[in-house]
């Protein structure tokens, strides 16, 4: 693949189901979906908005596992092919300085990156309010909490997987206390993962699918042509939210600056197992896996807020598909 | 038959299939719903409240489809049986002198008749608002947009398939900006089909199914008992709103007057593909053909806002449930 | 007063008092407000939001009068100096042909113009939700009512003083069933002022003190630079409502165009009979008188839904300000 | 089972299916559900929140039924299983002395119990606002009805099967005249089932599953432990309500106070059948049947609002499980 | 005055001042407003919605005092002539056996009636929400509570100053746990004022300014005539609520019937110290005393959530004020 | 004044008033209320909830000027003896590098402190939604806009005098996008006051008068007792906000543990300065001046969203206050 260059470690043991013949859409499922039922231990009610990264020979996970008292909480789990997981039963256990900060009531939608020898985990954490908790393990065995990155409220932190001019960066959306129905995704910059400032607004809603609010979903993937962002959107009809699945490009050295964003959807909830379950209609991705060598990249997502789903896009084709189908009037780069 | 007069034009290939026996509503379901699906055409998210009418030798229609941005507009599509459609890939582009009224966002939910030579559209369109767009096509082909009918906030507008007293007359539900929790059926008259006046109250919401708003359906029919209006009521429940299908009887003359009103739906979301889409627990009427006849009808609806179903009724054993199984309290007939 | 032409009949006996010499506002306040008490009546409970216009030697003038059972109704005033009003202690009642129609539960706001030989009011009128009524007298003794305007809902409704292209005009504010929280001004034409159509968007909400909503004021007066349009625009504080007047230029021969418009208000509410009583902090214009050899200019006003009060302004002065204060990016003039 | 001591008769013919192997729950479906469809009986549009009760040598109900209009109302049903229902047609007509009280527009979610020779019904009432309702049966012919038992807004009233220190109990949730978005569990006491008085809070809402309102569910159960009491607990999610069961363990002599309350839930919407209908996610029960002898219980609760579905449980597994599965901190026992 | 008989004790050194000569109205109010002021006692926020009694040779009174804190609560005061008070710095410490009901975060808005040898206070007491409280005092000095009198959520519990057939009557307000935008008012009964039942529905809302709630006022008085009612509605303007006073007359021996209702109201928000304070707008009877033999009446109320007000009236000229300005459609008796 | 000690530059010049003789309050108002006037520059439509310093032998200030447009912006005033001021007509132009930045279209509720030869200004400041603005002057002329401290939403930010274990700390409310209906306040640190962490939650809203939110006033001050935090609370009655003034002992080497806090307000809104206004019921501190040598501390505060209004108190009595009178229960220090 010559076509422009992807950022990452080959990753040839990718789970992968090649398009089927009669499938036009950019984004495809998996035929296995869901990968993980609701069930999958034996205390869960469900599991789903949850994040991958490949680890050792295979894969391992910080799974967002709601219990049968609907507390929600993070889990490690370990796959060798990234389709059959298994998830541990009980939570992660984050080693915390401070007590109080440790003692968050739930910890959700996760997300994962490596940086150096460490596998940083972001997620919605509770501090009077939900706001973004930052962790990270070596080993997916000990795992270190650190400082709350923002103050509530806030959903849906996503670090960059490199530092820029010196600083970490992070995406998240500005919230409120409840079902928040508005949100737009902004980024923010630290030199040290503890203090942030120089907040920088990326992009807000527009209309149709993404007309509600939208947040970053799997760590940015580094290209030649931007770093490939995958988002969700939320539209309100009036039976409720419904959440899709979309992508952007931002500039690679100032990625506050949008340069492509994609007008259509690239998933929305179409299956039962997106339409039918705790939260009907509902398409939200935390993670993805890519190999750079073959252009594969398989996206993981929530469904319903209830199941774990997979599915599938060839990178340099969903990149000729965001220029090709781009908003315009709503991006802010020259 | 002879038990009374419906009005219209023979329509000897109306689509039909047989009340199936076991069956003992007024109105029955095709077993090859949904006979759109939502991917019907390939940018497509949803296609569903769709009008259609006798053309030529089969059927032409007007469709809403919303696509994959969540954009809502209209398509036209053609048929030889009414059940197997070809919808347009692109939407219709209407000629209209101003551009400003051209350039509504969305266009939705449309209606049709013919009065002449003409075919006439209304649909929900939007103009500082939602209101009622209004235009006409001689052939499926080229079609001219007239001025918008009403002030914003309006939908359902429904033209009567003949003038009364030297008037069009056209029903509407009044509404807001937004997913309007009220509504009720009103009557406007017009000389010219530009300037509208002597609105008229017809009936509003009662109770159980139509408690919360109720709206015109398809075009009202004409017969000796008066006008059958088939119309849509909504249910607030605690998880949103419910979309049934019930009927009037409008008085011929004085068609602001309502002589019998069904207190039961005659059909409500049951089904999977009316429970579970993109808003579920939708059954949403906007076209009917019949032949005078044999009595035959067939209703289109939307379900779910996603696909397009078909439902069968006889005018004649309609109209004896309706005045058999009519509202009392709130007719506005002496 | 040679510097442009202000169209209209002499009347040389307006109410007038100078601009105070320590005064920098284009519009002050009457010395004598309120110049209608809320207990003017016996029955009353408040009478605000009024309109007056020259009529025989002296003036008349259609108020709003809320009693103590807190109905609204219009009621007949008169007055030799324009400042002292004798208001009749019973509301009108209008000759009206249908029944059903004038059984208003409702009237309120009315403004009032002259056409030929007939007074024409226009008020807010119940018919199944609140809508623009329209009524004429020829001499403030027999009233009739035509046809409702519009459906409903609507509020603020407002006749041009003359025909453009043989059409009358009227502004409006389509509204909901309640107390709106948005609301725009339209255009609409009649040939014949039953029915009404070419609906036209004339302005809408911006910032500050006009962010809520606005709506037409008294009858526009016209004048060489355009139509001169006094308004109100209301800002939600954490506290309620907050109404102010502002005004607006009109293109003379296509009134939808706005050339100007005011950025700062020209009035707000700051007198204790503005801000204390049944609904705090209200300023609300709903008729003006005005002498065009002298360019003087009277406004009457509701303040705090309870009482009337009077400003004073010289047009060709309040034309200069509005053209200096404009607001420049919400205009939709070329 | 000698482990404690469960009050109540034999009934050796209860409904059964043991426990599948792979079952890992301590309350499981059974595999004939939806035991009773939407469309039972020829007008219903649904049946679903109903209570049974031994009676003969077979089983007696009173369910909700509601019609195609929407309206909900009491209807008898009968069966020699307790799983094959034959429902009544027409719905129950209350005796009552005060014709006021008897009109109510709605009647739903009925209880049953039996105490001395009669079979008591209570269900919530409409009485300028939703109450409770009470009335009893000897032979589920002939239905008497009582005073309403509390001013309304009041819904889930639960009586207990004896007296406790000479006074009837009745367990209710206080609700608002909608569709109440908080709800907690009271206990209120009578000399004569008329008057009511020494209310006592017994329990509210906490988290998770059981964060928005709780209410009972069937009668209480006597045993050596407490009384074990089956409720349902509401999660608000962006999409709406969903209702899960859970069960406490109520004091004996005292039972406003709670001993024991299940942190996890017992059963949650997750069957197309609970997960799809008019009221998306419910699980809501509202009748057990129970053999001593056995520890087997049957649990009847309605299905999305749209059905009923029968789960089984065994009682002395089933307080083992509440007790070590308990809440802690919301216990108001010493 | 013998026009008809007015049940009560004489009360010769009644608050008086005659009507002004140029006073039309039927309720006037002292020209000594406030006669309480809010920081009359040094801990005090605001002393409002009251009840006084005769007592000795003076009177006593429970005060709603809220104190810097904000919290509610009821104090003693004296006086030897009704219009000058001397209220205790302490609240009321309430005798009673169950902690947990005594232990009230709020006590707000009483009422005072003598029944035998003990002087009754009903109150909005908390018990997990607002319900009503019910206390009592021989002597103002050492109080006892009994049962709150219903389940929450409530206000306005005013109690008759007999027994009918044998039980004691309440009127009430149910309520919700918020600043409830409904309500009417109901009447229950009890054969020991502990357990209630028998509850009858008295009177709603209609229109104007009684359009969003009604409360019961003062407790009523016994005439020839009917019971004589006082009390408050309330309308939701633009900016909140205004409450107003009205007054009805109620069978003697069904007090739920409503024999006459005022369609105007008696005294509306209309002095600075209604309109300005903690609540603008708030016109709030609580007690009142009278004389049978001079018909005077002298009304307590509170005037913007913040001071005591008091008002006058001569009950043979209300009653037949109230006959004369009558609401039909509303009452509930043949 | 030897009880303990007070840091802080000597200003025997602070503007100061006894307190009268018959006032029993720790904190009295100024006889010269309201010190500012809402029309003291020609084009402001309200001056309130402005922030003062010493400067050079007198006073500088920023001040919230609300213009007739009614956008918010910031202003410097000057003064020589603190209450009559010279306030600039035009806004501060603050020189930012980043123009986007630069851009708010809002700046409102400004604080003032000193930190070496600069004095910050801190504000509420529009990013895509409220944030905390940060600038700083050594001149009052020229002036330097720095980095939003926060994402959106926020406000009241409020930093302290000076370096804790060598980071600046900043006191702030995270909010909504609205008239946010809730608020705590939280504290953060940062090392170069462009990059924020460590966030700590230091103390949430309780009852009566802060029982919706909170938020920090002036500038704390440092004492040996702690740091005195003065702060505004907000109850929600039926008619809207209350705004109140309380305060707070922080921990001076740990200060987001809260060892003291006032369970009564300390100034409520009873003036009519305070009372009617733009936002009636008002009172919001937001700058205070005092000399340690004798204590004095003088208050300012905006009345009614309208004014700028000046309060006195002893520090040293009003520390014994605050102790005397401490919320027990939600201090969160052992």
């Amino acid at each position: 693949m010559d076509k422009f260059k992807i950022i990452g470690d080959p990753l040839p043991n990718i789970p992968w189901e090649d398009k089927p013949n009669n499938c036009k859409e950019i984004v495809w499922r998996s035929k296995k979906n869901p990968i993980i039922y609701r069930n999958a231990i034996p205390n869960s009610n469900s599991i789903f908005n949850s994040a991958v990264i490949p680890f050792k020979n295979g894969f391992a996970g910080v799974f967002r596992v709601d219990d049968k008292s609907r507390n929600m909480n993070l889990h490690v789990g370990k796959s060798k092919d990234g389709i059959n997981w298994e998830i541990e039963a009980e939570p992660i256990k984050f080693n915390c300085d401070d007590e109080e900060m440790a003692n968050s009531s739930y910890k959700y939608d996760p997300r994962l990156l490596k940086l150096g020898d460490r596998y940083y985990v972001s997620w919605c954490n509770d501090y009077h309010g939900p706001t973004i908790g930052l962790g990270y393990t070596r080993d997916f065995n000990e795992f270190y909490q650190l400082e709350n990155v923002f103050l509530p409220f806030n959903r849906n932190g996503v670090l960059f997987p490199r530092k820029i001019d010196g600083k970490y960066l992070m995406l998240s959306r500005p919230s409120d206390n409840g079902h928040t129905p508005f949100g737009d995704i902004f980024l923010s910059q630290s030199p040290d993962l503890i203090h942030w400032g120089e907040h920088r607004y990326i992009m807000g809603t527009t209309d149709g699918w993404q007309s509600t609010k939208i947040g970053a979903g799997p760590v940015p993937v580094e290209t030649s042509e931007g770093w490939l962002l995958i988002y969700h959107g939320v539209l309100t009809s009036c039976n409720g939210y419904v959440y899709s699945m979309g992508a952007a490009i931002l500039d690679l050295e100032e990625p506050w600056k949008v340069k492509y964003r994609t007008k259509p959807y690239l998933l929305s909830p179409q299956k039962d197992y997106e339409c039918v379950g705790d939260v009907p209609n509902v398409v939200f991705p935390c993670a993805s896996l890519y190999d750079p060598a073959t252009a594969r990249m398989a996206i993981y997502y929530g469904g319903a807020d209830t199941v774990v789903a997979l599915a599938y896009t060839k990178i340099d084709e969903l990149i000729d598909f965001i220029k090709e189908n781009s908003l315009k009037e709503v991006l802010n780069v020259n």
